[in-house]
């Protein structure tokens, strides 16, 4: 989602970065196809890797890190101490929107990047949910957590939300719960969208293609309604 | 997966404890029907819950805290404290299998789980994946973690491995990748199974019924491969 909304708004012609502080699970390299370029380190900090597709800025731990499969074991502090440098000694330049994307849970990255970010009043948080119950109490603690740091929430997204079958064309509750719903009416915020499984955009990464995709209007609706709270 | 492994341990005669470390995303209470027990403090130390079905001992930060809701920032520090208590200072008794379950990612949960429990030798790691390849950079972290902390990785499972149509009974990839069947020939242990989705198994979660569903054969030929490794 971080992404189509990075890639949506770049298209419009908007200056945009996309952070990536899920430091144990990083996605984002890959999905915007730059896994292979490294960040590069000038003495006047990091210089961000720009996507061949809408010119996104982009950094992630998953570019800083030299293999992929390194076996690093991401303590709080040092998870604390890389994100601060990733806002305040990287080469960012002038951005109309920076589009972070976080871990689930209301941990270090959570606590560190509202932080960092306290004084230039973030515009809010779009928090994504899966359908099943279950998701309810993660995505619950992380909608109070934005409420007692001040952070607006702009609204839930439900992310798979239903499949399609290619077969028969039947959409199925692949996940039911109907968290997004309930979690909307219950902390009062906009249910922005439920996105169905698609895929094409899960075969193709999100590099190419997914505008042809039968999400494709969903996740416009989804990012027509985030700009409107803007 | 650690619920099911569990429960099937417990059938046996087993006596089964189930450690739940994801101090984020507690789930296990949910699943095993123990949500509103709360965990009983004595002078010895934490009283785990026990759960209705196999009288699996339990311990959960979803058990410990009095409100679902509540907005907590899990800084490393407070989450390494917190699994320290679970383990030292909680009456578990006479255990023949301690089954842990982990968040993914490799942080502060992983390290301080594996470091307490570096005396007694745990038996080892099962690793889960979904079948994207995104997930494969994760999950690769997981394995090397295992590795160089010397704990015998016992096998990967692929979870979320196809969805079969209600309507048509077509098996559909929702997840495209193989993620399982690549990551075991890259670091050469075993896949000990992929389970597919199971729409009476999210509905019902695991506390009852579970017996009856497909995937349930999958899951004891799974367990079966994992006893035969300890």
């Amino acid at each position: 989602m971080a992404v189509l909304l990075a890639q949506i708004l770049a298209g419009e012609g908007q200056r945009v970065g996309l952070l990536d502080v899920d430091v144990c699970g990083p996605s984002i390299p890959h999905l915007l196809g730059v896994e292979d370029q490294p960040v590069l380190d000038s003495q006047w900090g990091w210089q961000p890797v720009v996507s061949p597709l809408g010119k996104i800025k982009t950094l992630s731990v998953g570019s800083l890190l030299s293999s992929q499969s390194q076996a690093v074991v991401w303590k709080g502090p040092r998870k604390t101490a890389l994100i601060r440098r990733m806002i305040k000694d990287t080469l960012w330049g002038r951005l109309d929107t920076l589009v972070v994307d976080t871990p689930p849970g209301t941990s270090d990255e959570h606590l560190t990047i509202v932080r960092l970010l306290a004084t230039t009043r973030p515009s809010g948080a779009v928090i994504l949910t899966s359908p099943q119950r279950l998701a309810a109490g993660v995505v619950s603690r992380e909608i109070r957590f934005c409420q007692k740091m001040n952070v607006p929430v702009l609204g839930i997204i439900e992310n798979m939300s239903g499949f399609c079958c290619p077969c028969c064309s039947e959409v199925s509750e692949v996940f039911p719960g109907g968290a997004g719903a309930h979690l909307a009416e219950k902390y009062r915020v906009p249910l922005l969208g439920a996105m169905p499984l698609d895929l094409g955009l899960a075969e193709a990464g999100v590099s190419c293609g997914w505008r042809d995709s039968p999400v494709a209007q969903v996740v416009r609706d989804v990012v027509a309604k985030i700009k409107e709270k803007l």
